[in-house]
């Protein structure tokens, strides 16, 4: 009833208010410039795994920008990072925003940075124009929502949200075979034990009354249609397989070809077999790739005897994804006999969709026609960690369009004036769930 | 005339002499075993990559070896050793023989190294029996005859028979952007210049008068017939090629299917477009591999936005081989095409067949009969230096069963006693080329 009144309230306020936001889009991009040099390859391509130098640099870089927002900043096990902007309800439950800043080999600068470096901006932007929350609002950063190292997805949501086991995380090793905890300990988070650390990331009962998290598109709908702002729905249901091909090598010119079994022939036949699997569903809606292809011992002159591939596969239809993973994995068994050649598979997650809440679509949607702005209701296909805060909180997602709807490519871009656009969205839509008060003196 | 005589003559000396060529096929492997284990991989499994500390080690394992021989040790620009046994007639060239110790990774102990450890050992068995030489006889590491490195096979022998400009060697770099000639500089060998380095290499006119190398089948027809001793008339034609892909990548949720171009899936493609044209050749001798394929960013929720291939087709029929090498580059135009990505091809090289000398064919086949094992000619589908060495100077070769004809893989294996025999015709084949005499005592 009092967060209803308080929202009524904040909605009431708002409306007058919105130009009172002010955001310089031109300074959020010099920002996310200088965090975009925290980085393993040169600019403009962007790579910043879990836990290296970079990485860490760039948790210093937003605690420092967390502090001179005035924030108190918490970091728990798993490394995630949190800012509080305290509210005038102690007891309320916060509301939360966020995103991430690691980034697969040679990414952009604006996928999972514009939503922790916007949002700090969005809450100096509410501080600026003397805005007063009421619950708390919490600015999150998250740990490892891309699967580089440890090729899982989300680790920091996912724990958060008590989606993810002690044995789950304890089956990942990275490239030197080490653990997450391992390498956690090792630059000062962690625990004595995994389950250790797990426990003490899973959020508490009523510690976060909302969650939003603005980003980039990361597909072309909202340029293509000229829109400003997409309000998000739901977000697709991904899944990730590895398989690996094993087969008996051998010399490039000495071994006949009646004699082979060639496991990169057969990875190749597997990749093509997902597109096709994907194509069939019939919906454009249906995505499936193979990420990554490895062969070894990976010389000219040698058969390949190993192979290994990663194949993601999203659907915003969970069941239609489903059947899309069976073709795909009825593929590889039958791929492996024909070509006479060892296999495993593997379900590393297949995750459900998530909704996002209504409170959350309904504020989106408000604060951008308060400024006037053009929105598009959509679904997210790519993969956030909003899918996994959605098990813990009422969730909702801000888009904002992104050049050509390119991502996860150094040429990633998207336009000052959309990221002022979806920084002030993000702004008001806090407000609005925060409640609080503007300036008496405006009134 | 003189060579002629003396080959007649030591034909009839080593006639009545076989017997007295003691190898012990179980001490071969035993100084085998210790020279894998200098590899970047645990035994067995074998990795020794050109320059490497690894290498280095190996190269002073065959210069202790050659030494305790009583062999005189040059080393060329390129890193070629030499181990030289003087013969009785100075002003001749010499009978050449030898192979290479370097080893893709996750290889084996046998491929190249018998034919320089059992090279040493035949000359031993040859100075035991009391043999004195006319012909010098020298014993030859090769430098890198596995492309490893810089991505070019038999760099050592090319260098040698003058088949290696300054330009194509520059051309190549190893996987930091260096060069062949850096990097022979910093382990003690090089020279001022590329071009000084090659012209240092490259072998006088008459300095060898026959080369001959030992080497393990690496390829299942001595064995399947148990026969004893390959006898080689020719090398097939081998051919490499280099196929690059590139497509704009993107978010492997994000971006829609009828948006993508990806390289991955052209790179697949092309692998079993590879496949295809080969058994379409017809002939068994028409072998083709896709050894090297690799993505970037490689990454499991990122769309591959680079695929490169290295491609090697052989065949014992030149212009067979060079028909399929023209149907795999028109696939890769097509596919490119067809799927919308930039594409570079080119031919690392395409090398003619080359034929065994009839004096050396003949002596080796004597030499197996005299000690009483089996024989068949045939046709190496391998590449070897003695391909380039044919260019030079008369060449041949003699091969030992493997098990199934695997190579290139660490459980690459020949029996002792295949390799004692090796060894044993590779003595008495250098006896008769050699010419020289046997103890007058023994007749």
């Amino acid at each position: 009833m009092t967060s209803l009144l308080a929202l009524c309230v904040a909605l009431f306020a708002v409306a007058v208010r919105a130009q009172t936001v002010q955001v310089d889009g031109n300074k959020v991009v010099e920002v996310l410039t200088r965090l975009a040099n925290l980085s393993d390859h040169e600019n403009p391509a962007v790579t910043r795994i879990l836990f290296t130098p970079n990485d860490m640099l760039a948790r210093n870089f937003v605690k420092d920008l967390m502090r001179e927002h005035h924030m108190t900043i918490r970091e728990d096990a798993m490394g995630n990072i949190f800012g509080r902007w305290e509210g005038s309800d102690a007891s309320a439950g916060s509301v939360l925003t966020g995103s991430h800043c690691d980034a697969i080999p040679l990414a952009g600068m604006y996928d999972g940075t514009l939503g922790v470096i916007g949002a700090i901006e969005a809450v100096a932007a509410l501080q600026r124009a003397g805005f007063k929350p009421s619950r708390p609002i919490e600015v999150l950063f998250f740990t490892s929502e891309e699967p580089t190292r440890f090729g899982l997805s989300c680790s920091g949501s996912r724990a958060m949200a008590g989606a993810l086991t002690a044995e789950a995380l304890e089956s990942k090793l990275d490239s030197q075979g080490r653990h997450f905890l391992q390498v956690a300990n090792e630059v000062g988070y962690g625990a004595a034990s995994t389950s250790d650390m797990l426990a003490a990331t899973r959020l508490k009962e009523g510690q976060v009354d909302y969650f939003v998290e603005l980003h980039i598109e990361q597909g072309p709908l909202l340029e293509r249609e000229g829109l400003d702002i997409g309000v998000v729905t739901a977000i697709a249901a991904p899944a990730a397989l590895e398989v690996t091909f094993h087969g008996d090598g051998g010399h490039a010119g000495g071994q006949l070809m009646p004699d082979r079994n060639d496991a990169g022939l057969a990875g190749a036949e597997l990749a093509l077999a997902v597109e096709r699997h994907v194509l069939a569903s019939g919906s454009v809606d249906t995505v499936g790739t193979t990420g990554t292809f490895e062969i070894a011992p990976g010389a000219i002159n040698s058969v390949p005897r190993d192979a290994r591939l990663a194949i993601d596969i999203r659907d915003i239809d969970g069941p239609r994804r489903d059947r899309v993973v069976a073709a795909v994995l009825a593929s590889a068994k039958e791929i492996a006999e024909r070509r006479k050649v060892r296999y495993t598979s593997r379900v590393i997650n297949q995750d459900p969709p998530a909704s996002s809440h209504e409170d959350i679509v309904s504020a989106v949607a408000a604060s951008a026609e308060a400024l006037g702005l053009s929105t598009k209701r959509m679904v997210s296909r790519a993969y956030h960690d909003s899918l996994f805060m959605a098990r813990v909180a009422p969730m909702g997602m801000i888009f904002i369009p992104c050049k050509n709807g390119w991502s996860h490519r150094p040429d990633e871009f998207s336009k000052p004036q959309d990221i002022a656009n979806g920084v002030s969205v993000l702004a008001l839509t806090m407000a609005r769930l925060s409640g609080g008060s503007w300036p008496r003196t405006e009134l």
